[in-house]
């Protein structure tokens, strides 16, 4: 098991064609969804006053996270930071 | 109703003395577990190789959480990030 | 009751259409003072010799701040910084 | 007249005698609310989780801001970010 | 009076129409030599090996020095950096 | 199998005590020299003319690499940089 | 014998013809791969969540690195880090 | 001839002996008004709000400014910006 | 005589039209073997993986630099730093 | 052969006894000076206004550059910046 923080920022050029952007983002919302539903992207909190979200993935291993991450549907659009993270000594969870 | 990314980097000076450390190390503990069980404190986890944890807290205003950051046994030893937070078009949360 | 600093850094391309341009800063302008008679946009400077303002926002939740400034007419040209506020305890406001 | 941002962050060092400590603090939040009366200091912000605050000056010009600042009984444990401002073209007020 | 230290670099788009190029570089030659003999520009000077100037302006207020600045021919093609300044006790002038 | 690259800057304080020096830099290379026998801590090089290291980690999973960063003896002197590795495309190994 | 760490970050512009991508993007492939079968480029891992490599190189000298790096079918759409190397004391490679 | 900017920040230590401080600070002010008197430092202003001077030196070349700067009773205590400047061709001087 | 150290990176667009590219490349080469040839521009070096080089010029003056730099037929795709030069005391030269 | 730049910045302690600080400071020179005569240390110069050398190394290879390097008398209080170089196609030498 491994838990990762991803922040993602999203820059779509501004002459995108219209429709590839809208489709892009339908796909892209589906993508998250399907691995929301299957407990792989465990958090998505967008950033107020950005077009950006913070994300917690639990997932088997860096390479899975990799594997989510490049085939984002605006994987091309986006700026990432990736931390591993790990349980907190503190943590009552 | 607000949410909070706050990241917190933590640096002890070297020569504090090895009481008040560990005491303001328990106490910081305690701090944070009591916040934890009154739903303020999310979620902590340690980010991997760093004296640093990243943060959700979900608290009545930025009044709150400002008092909550301000009175961390560890304050004076911490440098901090906080992030407003809104909920994400995509989650299903 | 929620407390914001928000800083705009707007960077319209020089190539966008004139009149899109025109129409788009005529829409925020009245956005703006809109927001500011509603009381929730209390304070706008310009600071000097930038395309850019400082502002104080008076919002309800980081929910409704996001949401006022994720409409702003030029959002997709904008970059912008977010950070809470609360009461300094030397204010005599 | 001059209208002025400037964010001050703090940083006492750890081992400052208590008692010179909470002297400068009195002092420091004496001549700040005694600028704040005479109309100098209009506004005075706390970021949240941070020891700094945000204050805009309304000042007959920079000699005055600089004269202000420099007098701070926290001066020399500060570092301030200085932003001369304008009237905003959006403004109502 | 206020004293106020701008360093202006500029970035003029490799494909700008080359008439419009040089009638705009005209007309902030003019613009630049008018505040001048003003005495509002007080001293231009070229950063060797950059396409940047380093410019002091004497002016009754910041409202003012925005002025000029914004009207400035090459303005949307520029990046700028504004310090206000002060007497130094040092100085002999 | 999970595979992180980790940058180690040092920095001892120039007046730690020698012998707690020595001692420590002894038991950092016994611990490092023992985790590259078990095969966890595969490559370790120095960056010329820093007190740094470039190294490649291969552990089951983040929580091991922390359990392993967090318990080197000269921890409280090195900042760390920590990226999450997954195989190239286009690598033969 | 000379080492050298080279991060390469990858932004080819999304207009780039399809394929000429393709194209270029099989040789890069190519020409890595007779490198690493070389013994020239001896590492080279995929930074989770980026289109970066992080790579080790051992060459005769700084030249022939050089005359790689510069000979990359991608190198017009790179940015490019580098590292010289040397053996760390505590290796037991 | 040699036109010089100059941007010098002071960080005195907190703990610097009382009478060392007035008395270099002294030396600092005599050394500066010799050279502004001799034609050499030709313009100092303090930056509004900072311990900081932006000044501008007409010397021989820059082996003399160095030979100035070097020897500032405050050198030790300072951080300098030093940018070569030429004539602009929009100057009126 | 004056020393000055500069760095120059080179950025020409992708779209730039083969034959300019080609031409301006040619003058550029002779531009700099001239100078090298007078004795102004004493050393270039090419910064390994990067499309830069790192120069060392021996001219009368920064006004001299200045005329030399403008004039670089790649100048408006480069970024410069430059840094005026003394003997060192260490030095053997 | 294997060329290097290489950029000292010095940093010593205002409160090194100065005793030592005499004795490291002739130690360094010589230090310099030998490799100089070696031809090892083809090149160094002061930077104006800074305590800092720029210095260009001929060597056998990386790893004989940090062998120098780490064996500086001031290398405890110096920050580096190592660039590996290579002859470049414009020059004449």
């Amino acid at each position: 098991m491994a838990l990762f923080y991803v922040r993602m920022d999203v820059d779509i050029p501004l002459d995108l064609d219209p429709t590839v952007r809208t489709e892009t983002l339908a796909r892209e919302k589906e993508y998250s969804q399907e691995l929301q539903r299957a407990g792989k992207w465990v958090h998505i909190w967008r950033v107020v006053g950005q077009y950006s979200n913070i994300s917690i993935f639990d997932v088997e291993s860096p390479d899975e996270l990799h594997e989510i991450l490049w085939n984002l549907p605006l994987f091309a659009y986006m700026t990432m930071e990736v931390l591993p993270l790990t349980g907190h000594p503190s943590s009552i969870a």
